[in-house]
């Protein structure tokens, strides 16, 4: 996967604004997912082992594949709230929590239980992503930090958590049962599109059809890398959604992190940004979590000395004794 | 202890410049040190249990303790040679190597082992007190870091390794014999004062006496403030030879690390400095490190299940079977 930053930076016009409508973008990355997931399920149901392929399609089942799109609805208002209140740096910094509060939620819902050192490989992911956010010196708006009004900061803990809720309650939806991970992620784009599209309409109201209906310029100042951008973001999703059936929120945060560390490495060199210390400290600390929360206890510290793994059998020791007489 | 930095910066003259020679500073401190040790050695062989003041005399041990002022002096060269190729902010941050050294010399010359977690600790240390000092943005002086010559790094890698070699032959000094701590300090600062007097009279001879001889100007600019310079370096090292005795120079670096930060922090409240993110998430850093490092390893890690710590003894299986039935 490329990092989207890098293709939305690319997808820009010159003068830094968009010349297509942005809110198409998700849609059309819905509609993508939701495209993609419909031919591996019909794949897998043609297939020749039948069974493969498990599909619940009571609506009590269904019903609760509409639950992400809302949180996601919620949360994007919320997002839109904070950002009254904060400037987007803040606002960009606050977003760290969301790695906090995804290990608090896996946690209490998924009842996954972390050790002490992997909770402070989580606080440690959490700073290190911030310190690579850390605004260097001749860079522009500095005192932002800090002096927001205090609903900015309860609005962007509330982001936060609701965004960490969305992520937990997908995985719980994709675990729950062994249904097929291309009939889950059917539901879940289905859903998705829908939601997509009303907001596409709403925003047509709001804006009172100056520019036509959705349907008419949606493709509207598409170039080839806002297609890119589309397939991206389409393929991004199908990766978390195979994250959640397969692996966890957990690895979810840490691969979202380090893409987000190799997206500014790869700024570096593609728009030419300044190297800055704190990224090179920023990726350290990402690198030392993620080795703190995924390697094997035994190898971080010196454990007490235990039984022998595999004990002799008595016929080995049998044997060493009639060789050593 | 006060922390050095901010009775440093009291001491500055207005104009922020210092209105005694601050050459001075360390040779006062050194004698403050000696007369201490010298009192506490004399009320330590004059007390009734003459045991307890063990004292070795032997020229081939006394001559050890000129090692540390030698590589003193060594180092204080390498830094003014360094800090002609770099610029302070920049030798600031370089001198948080000094941490990574100290581990890797206590490693191989003392021969302590440490655990995987604790080797990450001590990397972490070291990036969350550089992190603490990374430049906010507005601050002066942006573009230094990265762009200094080379023989500016490895001058720097020169002074850090120098600097925790002093560090680590004191631990060796002060453990290698069960001498008085006292009888090891008085050698140690005699050592240290003659070195001072030294650099005193080697200053007044490249500045060509033009402000007289050290001694006739000493005292000069001397406030109050000075002397509580002198009396908490003295103190602060006085503390050290205790930790290098009695704890050793891991305990040494975390001791000085959080020293620091508690300057910064202080700073804020008594100079009006302004708080930076960098610092917060730098405190974060250093106490998780400081955990990471200290913490019983079973508090860290889920340890897998061993057998049980006093196993039965044969007559409470007895006792126990004989209530069953």
């Amino acid at each position: 996967m490329i990092p989207q930053g890098i293709l939305t930076t690319l997808s820009q016009s010159d003068e830094g604004g968009y010349n297509y409508d942005y809110a198409t973008v998700p849609f059309l990355a819905e509609v993508f997912k939701l495209i993609i997931s419909g031919l591996f399920l019909w794949r897998e149901t043609r297939s020749s082992s039948l069974a493969t392929a498990k599909i619940t399609t009571d609506w009590r089942s269904v019903r609760l594949f509409v639950i992400p799109s809302i949180i996601y609805l919620i949360h994007n208002n919320v997002q839109f709230a904070t950002l009254t209140y904060v400037d987007t740096s803040t606002y960009q910094i606050m977003g760290n929590l969301k790695i906090v509060t995804t290990a608090i939620l896996f946690r209490l819902f998924l009842k996954r239980k972390l050790s002490n050192l992997q909770w402070m490989a989580i606080g440690l992911l959490a700073v290190g992503t911030t310190t690579s956010q850390v605004k260097g010196c001749g860079e522009a708006s500095c005192d932002s930090l800090f002096t927001a009004p205090i609903q900015g900061y309860l609005l962007g803990i509330l982001s936060a958590a609701l965004s960490a809720l969305a992520g937990i309650y997908t995985e719980f939806l994709m675990k729950r049962n062994n249904d097929s991970l291309y009939w889950q992620n059917l539901q879940l784009y289905t859903f998705g599109s829908l939601f997509n599209v009303a907001r596409l309409i709403a925003d047509d109201f709001r804006l009172g059809f100056e520019k036509g209906p959705w349907w008419q310029r949606i493709f509207d100042g598409y170039s080839i890398t806002t297609w890119l951008v589309v397939l991206n973001l389409g393929s991004t999703g199908l990766l978390v959604s195979w994250l959640m059936k397969y692996a966890d929120n957990i690895v979810k945060v840490y691969s979202t992190s380090m893409a987000m560390l190799l997206t500014m490495v790869a700024s570096i060199y593609l728009f030419s940004f300044k190297p800055t210390v704190q990224l090179f400290l920023g990726i350290i600390i990402c690198i030392m979590s993620l080795h703190m929360y995924f390697a094997p206890p035994q190898t971080l510290v010196d454990l007490p000395v235990t039984n022998e793994a595999h004990p002799k059998t008595l016929k080995q020791v049998i044997v060493e004794e009639k060789t050593d007489s």
